[in-house]
């Protein structure tokens, strides 16, 4: 069983960065009416490819959570800006090797977002209420390139428990 | 005045696109429990600049709003997400001269962000409600780069009621 933590910025800095509005802003714009946190995701797409703006809607999911699998992304980067204000869980798995490591779960509160480093194993979306809506920021691959290359699996041996 | 109009892709297009999860998705993802609405974004950035993600916390506007200036980045497009389910204002100008053309105002609906054509008129960041939380997909520029490279002002001769 894997306990669910909050999602911080140190904590989940192994993993990549938490997209939040947090602290003072770098920039205030538009005559002090807008703060500006810029440029707060290390976006990183290689092999041809580019950063592109998609949409996902994700089925939500309740807890206690069944983990049975993680993935990565070999070739990008890949940011979930939830378009709704509820919170959502992030899965995470420890080292960038072939088989992933310790597995550990956040919780991002209204607000946050996440944007994953490549090749960091992950659980996929999963959101915890309706609609379940993201803004995703990851790689478009070049055209000719075959599927599924920018994406690895790993089925855990035995199913965990997330709650 | 102007009056407000609601946000489709057909009536947006001059100015960019509308991202949002409307119609089948282009894939689906995660054993079908995840739809992937594709690449909905024309991401346009020239002269040495690069795709980032920045938070934009702006406070909200009521309406009927009255709007000064239009600005415009022609350097790069620029993607609001919002991440609260609230509707927001989008003002853009027809045309990509000099000066801006014929005002339009859109109200983007829960679920629904932009993305604004590189060069493209609009009004600054006007949600409607708390906490005007955005997330913006826009052009990080090169170190070095003059600040305000990528922005042009346009003070209206007469402030314009948005209602």
């Amino acid at each position: 069983m894997i306990g669910i933590e909050p999602l911080t910025a140190a904590a989940f800095a192994p993993f990549g960065e938490v997209l939040d509005a947090t602290g003072e802003p770098d920039r205030l714009i538009n005559r002090g009416l807008c703060g500006r946190w810029h440029d707060r995701a290390q976006l990183d797409f290689v092999a041809g490819g580019r950063a592109g703006i998609s949409l996902f809607r994700a089925r939500p999911r309740s807890l206690p959570y069944r983990l049975e699998m993680v993935e990565r992304h070999p070739l990008g980067s890949q940011a979930f800006l939830p378009m709704t204000a509820d919170p959502f869980l992030v899965i995470v798995a420890e080292g960038q090797q072939a088989l992933p490591g310790r597995i550990r779960a956040f919780l991002a509160a209204p607000g946050q977002g996440v944007n994953l480093r490549r090749g960091c194993w992950h659980g996929v979306l999963t959101p915890l209420h309706e609609p379940g809506l993201f803004a995703v920021v990851d790689r478009i691959a070049p055209e000719g390139e075959p599927p599924g290359a920018n994406l690895e699996e790993f089925w855990l041996p035995e199913p965990l428990t997330v709650a």
